[in-house]
């Protein structure tokens, strides 16, 4: 393998071959996969799942993960939220010219990695390569599909006095990639909460009927997602502001950036509403897993202001939490 | 919707919202996709098959497609020529600040045309938007999920013998692409072939074992395709270089611009290997289908030279014809 990508690698002749053979076959080797045909035959089910992601984060590095983590935890969380137990995954990668191949090893070893903890197989890919200038180191699309394991999840579940729950604290993955955007600003320790939410999510289902929709809050946050749930809806969400869990560091980041951690993205965070009788072995299932150890209960949803998302302060004030509108911070995933 | 690309129609908010609403979900509506969660929850099956691509194409727009076109073709295709009857796609755009959303708006109606067409429905997606200066426009990635249909194909099938069929003239799309590219240097008539071959590639599956492989010469062309038929094989592939159907516009664009047709990619042609009794149906067959009607024979499967594709000239002279190394022609898919 040279240093860096040549427009070469993507031709589809010995180039290409060589990167394929190379760098990802070693990496993913499956019987699927190693067929090197243009598509993968997989056993399947009754009904599948599918879910696609490109992933433009910048920097591709970043504590706590990089493009490759995250373009696999994405897509499996995705997935995983509509009920799916994840099995395969596509990659595709569009990579600039002049690319250092020592990164694109380790984005994949990062990606085989992630896979084998998520339990997903790589069964199809493709390579492109852009000239100088026309991308940005790499752009990473996958696209999983699943078995469908959990049917029936809806936003259109939702009842009043159904419980909100959270995973884990919000903000940290977008908090990460400001800060490593902007390493000379501001000095906190803060990690992205990237990771594969497969198995929480799995184990969350066996709440059946009670367990009315989940949700990973990644672009938009926890704020845009809540205001997905309601939206065009007869309920409305409310939240105890002192319930939702965000890191001191998170915080204190975000006051000196001007920005709003209920409208950061994680990606490794889960949001489930749950029936008020359930809410407690949601609870229980969740803080068996290390990544769900702090899960929460943080607001309820409510018949006394459809489609609107309150967040309560300690003193009983309310204010309204609306979509996020704009980007307050692109190209987080 | 604004007259170009910002950042927020990234922003997973209120934008992307208003993106996805107004310009996607009309266009491909159906059952799935207008769930609007992050995963499709479709029909499966014992066996699907699964292939992912992503579309860097430059330009944009070219004579005879489009990169909308193009990325539902090349997606079928792959499908298809693994025995596949591809029925659902993914659709995940990288769009660059600054790109029209006119244009955005024209690509999408073409791949709503292609996928009606091809009859597959897409059913799940995903917008980024990247600042201006790191990507080229819009960048596309289809990943399809099929059923399985026509099992068992593989080059480790090929036999001594076996007769080689062309579906249509080869390298049209990488000279359309080509001149979009030089308007001002030649000047010529010559029309992308993308295509679909869902429906072909279905019909070919009614011969059973007597179909040994297909497959579509994208990047790399007719005699890249050919070469990984036979590598690590104990046969060869001879060819008849005047049975090799190249229109003489791009004959003469060849010519002048110093490529070989052979390895120009293209997007709507299917090359298929038949037992030497199958070859007259495989023909008939493929000559049904307005896209397979100048469908030739152009070679057949040898023992005399393991490894190698041999291209034979009237005169009864042979050259070797090696695998693409590098890329004679970047970006054209």
């Amino acid at each position: 393998m040279e240093e860096f990508v040549t427009l070469d690698y993507g031709s589809g002749g010995g180039k290409t071959a060589k990167l394929i053979s190379e760098m990802i076959v070693p990496l993913f080797s499956n019987e699927a996969l190693n067929e090197l045909s243009d598509g993968a035959v997989v056993d399947g089910a009754d009904k599948i799942v599918m879910s696609t992601d490109s992933f433009v984060v910048s920097p591709v590095f970043f504590p706590g993960g990089d493009i490759g983590k995250l373009s696999v935890c994405g897509t499996v969380n995705d997935v995983s939220m509509a009920g799916g137990e994840i099995k395969y995954l596509s990659l595709a990668c569009i990579l600039e010219e002049g690319f250092p191949f020592a990164d694109v090893k380790r984005i994949l070893d990062s990606i085989q990695r992630t896979a084998e903890e998520a339990g997903v197989m790589v069964v199809t890919g493709d390579t492109k390569v852009v000239e100088r200038g026309r991308g940005d180191g790499i752009y990473i699309n996958t696209t999983g599909v699943g078995v469908l394991k959990t049917p029936g999840l809806s936003v259109k579940n939702l009842r009043a006095g159904d419980k909100i729950i959270v995973s884990g604290p919000v903000g940290d993955h977008g908090t990460a990639i400001m800060l490593a955007r902007n390493a000379n600003l501001v000095e906190a320790d803060v990690k992205s909460d990237c990771a594969p939410l497969k198995r929480m999510a799995l184990a969350l289902g066996g709440l059946g009927k009670d367990l009315r929709v989940m949700r990973d809050p990644t672009r938009g946050g926890l704020a845009t997602t809540l205001n997905e749930f309601i939206e065009d809806s007869e309920c409305g969400i409310e939240l105890k502001e002192d319930a939702i869990p965000v890191r001191p560091a998170v915080s204190t980041v975000c006051d000196i950036l001007g920005l709003d951690p209920l409208y950061l993205a994680c990606e490794g965070r889960m949001i489930c509403v749950t029936a008020p009788e359930a809410e407690e072995r949601a609870l229980e299932i969740l803080r068996n897993f290390p990544e769900g150890e702090s899960a929460v209960t943080i607001g309820e949803v409510t018949s006394a202001h459809p489609g609107t998302l309150v967040i309560r302060t300690a003193l009983g004030t309310g204010r309204i939490a609306n979509k996020l509108a704009g980007d307050q911070l692109p190209r987080i995933c």
